[in-house]
C-alpha cells in the first residue's frame, strides 16, 4: 500500500476517528497522526492503544503541518474546531469529516472560512456501534461499509479522489452524493430510528412499574431498542444539525403512525394486515440480516 | 425425567407450537403428540421432522382423548378453536395456549364454554424470532426464557402446577401474572415496539426513493427494523386482540415522540439531551446486549 499522507492530524479520536486511524496504521497509509481532542486522559489512551502517534494541546497545533485533516467530534463542535484551524491550514490541505449532516458541515465552513477551502471533502461513513470512545474503536469498522462523500461545488478532483482512495484502502465502498441528498436519505434510514428508540426506551422509562417492564423484554425488545444506547450528545447534535431534514421524515412517520393507530381503533383487521404485509415485504427485499 | 402427559393436542404447529413439540420430544415430557393446523402440508412436514407423531383433521379429532391440549394458533383463531373443543375435552383437561394477549383468550373461552374450564391455564412466552412456520421451530426456543401463565379465577391448582412443570421442563423460567397485567407490560415491551418498527419500514417503503434510501440502512437500522420481518397475520391478530392496551402505551409513546419533536423544532439542545440521557439510562441499566 502506499503512503498516501505524511501528517495526519485527527481532530476527534472517538470510535469512529480512532478506528480510522487504527485502518490507516494498518494498511501503512501514513507516516504519523497527530491527535487532538477535549480530555487529555483520552488523547493519552489513544496514544497507548497505538492509535495516535502523538497529541496536541490544541486544533492550531494538530493540524500544523498535517496534509490530511479527519474532524471526527460531534456535529456541534464543527464550527469551534474549523476556527481553529483557519489560517494554519492552506486552501488545498485535505480536509475531510465524519459528521452525520452534510449541509451544516458545509455551512459551519462557509461560515468560518468564507470560501470553502478547495481541499475539503465532506464524508460521512455508514459505520459504527452503540459504543463510543477510542477504547471502542478497531480498524476494520469500515470493511464493507458504506462511506458518503459530498465534495462541494469547489471540491478539488485530487482532494475528492485522495479521500476516496483513503475510505476504499480501509476498505470501504466510495459512494458520492450530493449534500441535502446525504441528509435526506440519513434522516430516513438512520436519525429517524434513533429518534424513535430514544423515545420508546424513555416511554418505558417513565412508566411507574418501568423496572418490571423492562423484566419482560425479549430479544426483539433488545434489537430495536439497542441504538438507544448511543451516545446522546452525538445524536443530539446530530438532531439539531439535521434537523429539516428529520422533521420531513418524522412528521411522514407520524402520519403513518396515526393512520395505523385508527386502524387498531377501530380494530380493523384489513387494514392492519395491509400495513404490515407492505411493511414485512419491504424489509424482506430490502435488508439482508 | 417423567412423563407429564400421555396425550398431547397441539392445535397450531408452527414457530411456538413446534418448538414446544420439540422440546416436550426431546425432554421424554410426553407420550404421544397429534398436530392440528389448516395447512395439511404443513402438517406433514412437522410429522417428517419429527416434531409431531401424528396429525388429525379436526379439532376434535385432535384434542379427542388428550390430557393435555395446546392452542398455538393466531389470536383471531382462538373463538372458533375453542368452540371445536366443546364437548370433546372435559372440564378438567389441561388446556394451555401461547396467545400474547390474554384477556383475549380468556374472553374467547368464556364466550364459548360459558363457564371456564378448571383445566385451563392461559399463558405466554416471551420467546420467538422474526420468522415463523414448524420449519423454524426449534427445542431450545425456551431455555432461560419467561414464561408467563395467567391463571383465571377457577383454574385448578393442578393444572397450575402441570403447565408450570411443563415449561420449566422445557428450560423456561415461569412466572404467574394477572391477564390485565400481563397485557399491560407486554403491550409496552412487545406489541408497542412491533407497531412501531412496521410503521417505520412501511413509511420508508412508501417513500418514491425507497430501494435507495435502503441501499444506506446500516447495522442499526437493520436490528430495529428486524421485528418488522415477523408475521402479518400474527401481529395483525395482537393488535386487535390487545386494542386498549397497546392504545394506551401508543399514546403515550406519541406523546413522548411529540415533546421530542418540538425540542428538535426548537433545536432545544438540553431537552434534547436530557431525553436521550434518560433514555440511554433506562437502556443501559436495564437491557443486557
Amino acid at each position: 500500500m502506499t503512503v498516501l499522507f505524511r501528517r495526519v492530524a485527527l481532530i476527534g479520536v472517538g470510535l469512529i476517528g480512532g478506528s480510522l486511524a487504527r485502518g490507516l496504521k494498518k494498511q501503512g497509509l501514513c507516516a504519523s497522526i497527530t491527535g487532538y481532542g477535549r480530555s487529555e486522559n483520552e488523547l493519552k489512551k489513544a496514544v497507548e492503544l497505538g492509535v495516535i502517534d502523538q497529541f496536541a494541546s490544541s486544533v492550531r497545533d494538530a493540524v500544523k503541518n498535517a496534509d490530511l485533516v479527519v474532524v471526527a467530534v460531534p456535529m456541534s463542535a464543527f464550527e469551534s474546531v474549523f476556527s481553529d484551524m483557519q489560517g494554519v491550514v492552506a486552501d488545498d490541505t485535505i480536509i475531510t469529516d465524519v459528521g452525520s449532516a452534510k449541509e451544516s458541515v458545509i455551512a459551519a465552513a462557509k461560515s468560518v472560512f468564507g470560501e470553502l477551502p478547495t481541499g475539503l471533502v465532506p464524508g460521512h461513513p455508514i459505520a459504527g456501534t452503540e459504543k463510543s470512545g477510542v477504547e471502542a474503536s478497531f480498524d476494520s469498522l469500515f470493511e464493507n461499509r458504506r462511506v458518503i462523500l459530498t465534495p462541494t461545488q469547489v471540491s478539488s478532483k485530487n482532494a475528492v479522489d485522495l479521500v476516496g482512495d483513503m475510505w476504499r484502502a480501509v476498505g470501504a465502498e466510495v459512494v458520492l452524493m450530493a449534500p441535502d441528498h446525504h441528509d435526506h436519505v440519513l434522516a430516513a434510514t438512520s436519525h429517524l430510528p434513533h429518534v424513535l428508540a430514544f423515545s420508546l426506551v424513555e416511554t418505558l422509562g417513565e412508566m411507574h412499574e418501568s423496572s418490571e417492564i423492562f423484566r419482560y423484554a425479549a430479544g426483539g425488545f433488545r434489537d430495536f431498542t439497542r441504538i438507544a444506547s448511543s451516545d446522546p450528545t452525538m445524536w443530539r447534535d446530530i438532531c439539531v444539525s439535521n434537523k429539516d431534514a428529520i422533521l420531513t421524515v418524522l412528521k411522514k412517520y407520524e402520519r403513518h403512525l396515526k393512520a395505523l393507530e385508527l386502524a387498531i381503533e377501530a380494530q380493523d383487521s384489513e387494514a392492519i394486515n395491509q400495513i404490515f404485509v407492505r411493511a414485512k415485504k419491504a424489509r424482506d427485499e430490502n435488508i439482508v440480516d
